[in-house]
């Protein structure tokens, strides 16, 4: 089983996917700075796994602060959850988990008991993840026939989250179950998440994937190739619109064109009951050398004008049911219940 | 203005394209197989500009025959026709130059008047592309509105052509005319003619562009931000599918859902007559390398099963209209009036 993060004797360890799938590099730290650091520039990624990782590198601020007085201390800490909450604008389980931090800081005046408290939740909020991708691969598995293709987009498996993945736990449970399954993975440009990640983690899991690259998915639809697809979800408003890893959006539009399936699987802490619709979900823009070159390569002109967004907005009208930890949602999506 | 290829003293001098928009590198040759060389590597692109360079291919290969008897000369020739004819299985053009080569063949029995109407022929295929792509332009500026934002896909430009392009001389042309455009240019994986191609032609010919992902043109366009969308051809069926470089169709299917007109620009030489729709369309698939590795860096896991298509088919329903060199033609496409 691959472990994207651990907690390891007062240290994080972490595979930095950066290095994927040419080299499997793992980063040890005790530095908040560096987790900070490692989700800003996607050695950590996935928006589960960000708010794990950002979770225990709250506790790790805890472990490295030196202030003896309690309100002091509440300010150290605080200040390592605003530098953490400015690394990456769109993941909700980012802000979700450091809520969850700021509360256990809150609880208790005695600075000793707050540091222990910071790890024991840090290592509650990874194993309630391990288990809500169980769950979601259990509900979604009821999902996926005998004998099925599946489009996915993005990677949303162990190397997203702190378990077995949302939209490919899945996947994989399907597969478990000896259900006859095989995957056509995006490569999702610009960051390449399907073709280095999820290609590598499926292979890992004797599961038949086939890499395309995005262009592709259209014209396999088109040949009646696709069973469903299934992504993951960065966010998701109280209607159901969902924003996921740019070019969801486009699957979406050519799922419903083309009659098939188009399912969301993400955990209950990527619904964000606060946000009313797509329409008021941030986008965040990426930078532009992302687009521009490929591991250092040039591949567009010097002083190309690019417009790279993040992420998409599918609004619920395209999506077949939201499968999450807590059951199968369909339209019309009320997460409420 | 840019010359992707040039008939020189008896070369071929033309811009290798796999080398852009790092290095602006010019190669000569009169070695024909050096041609079917640079058309299978893709060093030469393009449907027209295809055409037009097997066409001066067989006229070096005239020159070079030392072949003294009429019928040996025509069999040597034949040869390095099949030879051109196996590059590329898609490009209508490729087979419709040859022919025209093959037809000057058999007009005469004297090899040296042969060999100078093969150069003959080879130039004027040159010259038609080039008077190809202003009408192609001057057609179909007509559809083009001042502030127009045009998504394009791959590259359709001079280094398309012979000449100033098929969807992008639309484009060019409209500029000329003092219409203000700006374009988003698709990348267009897997081998990123738009980042490399398209966007380096337009900064030179002084026109707005941004680089988007190919993820990207559907969040574009449902956030409104695209007046229309124009791509090339590399073969029309009879009944208007169009066979376009991977990732076209998406485009299409997006373009109907959101409402927003989908034209093709192509020179009359690149409609079939003879196929009656899409289905009966080859496509090519391409070397699986060309999606996991860029420049020789590896992207993807060694050992990665690769589902590499070259083309899609964009059935005629989806297709506003079809611009050529001889007029705009609307549906439903009747190509032969």
């Amino acid at each position: 089983m691959i472990k994207s993060i651990e907690w390891v004797g007062g240290h994080v360890r972490y595979i930095d996917q950066t290095k994927l799938p040419s080299d499997e590099v793992y980063t040890k730290t005790s530095d908040y700075r560096d987790v900070a650091e490692a989700i800003r520039k996607l050695r950590i990624r996935g928006a589960p796994l960000i708010g794990i990782a950002a979770a225990y590198a709250v506790a790790l601020a805890g472990m490295e602060s030196r202030k003896l007085e309690s309100s002091k201390f509440v300010n150290e800490i605080t200040e390592a959850i605003d530098l953490l909450a400015a690394t990456r604008p769109t993941a909700v389980n980012l802000f979700w988990a450091l809520k969850r931090m700021k509360t256990v800081l809150s609880l208790n005046d005695n600075i000793e008991i707050v540091r222990t408290s910071l790890i024991d939740e840090a290592i509650k909020i990874h194993s309630e993840d391990i288990e809500m991708c169980k769950n979601i691969g259990e509900n979604g598995s009821t999902l996926i026939p005998d004998n099925a293709t599946i489009l996915t987009h993005c990677n949303t498996g162990a190397l997203a989250t702190g378990g077995d993945g949302t939209a490919q736990s899945v996947i994989t449970t399907a597969h478990k179950q000896g259900k006859r399954v095989n995957v056509y993975a995006d490569e999702t440009r610009p960051l390449l998440q399907g073709g280095r990640l999820t290609t590598w983690e499926l292979m890992k899991n004797g599961i038949e994937v086939n890499l395309i690259t995005d262009n592709v998915a259209a014209f396999l639809m088109q040949r009646n190739k696709i069973t469903l697809a299934i992504t993951g979800a960065d966010r998701i408003a109280a209607n159901g619109d969902t924003a996921n890893k740019i070019g969801t959006y486009s699957i979406a539009v050519n799922a419903k064109y083309h009659d098939i399936p188009f399912y969301i699987a993400a955990p209950t802490s990527t619904i964000d009951p606060a946000i009313r619709s797509g329409s008021d979900i941030m986008i965040e823009e990426r930078n532009i050398e992302e687009v521009t070159s490929i591991d250092g390569k040039r591949i567009a002109p010097d002083g190309v004008k690019v417009y790279s967004p993040a992420f998409d907005i599918t609004p619920a009208s395209l999506i077949t049911a939201v499968i999450t930890d807590r059951g199968v949602f369909y339209p019309p999506f009320d997460f409420s219940k």
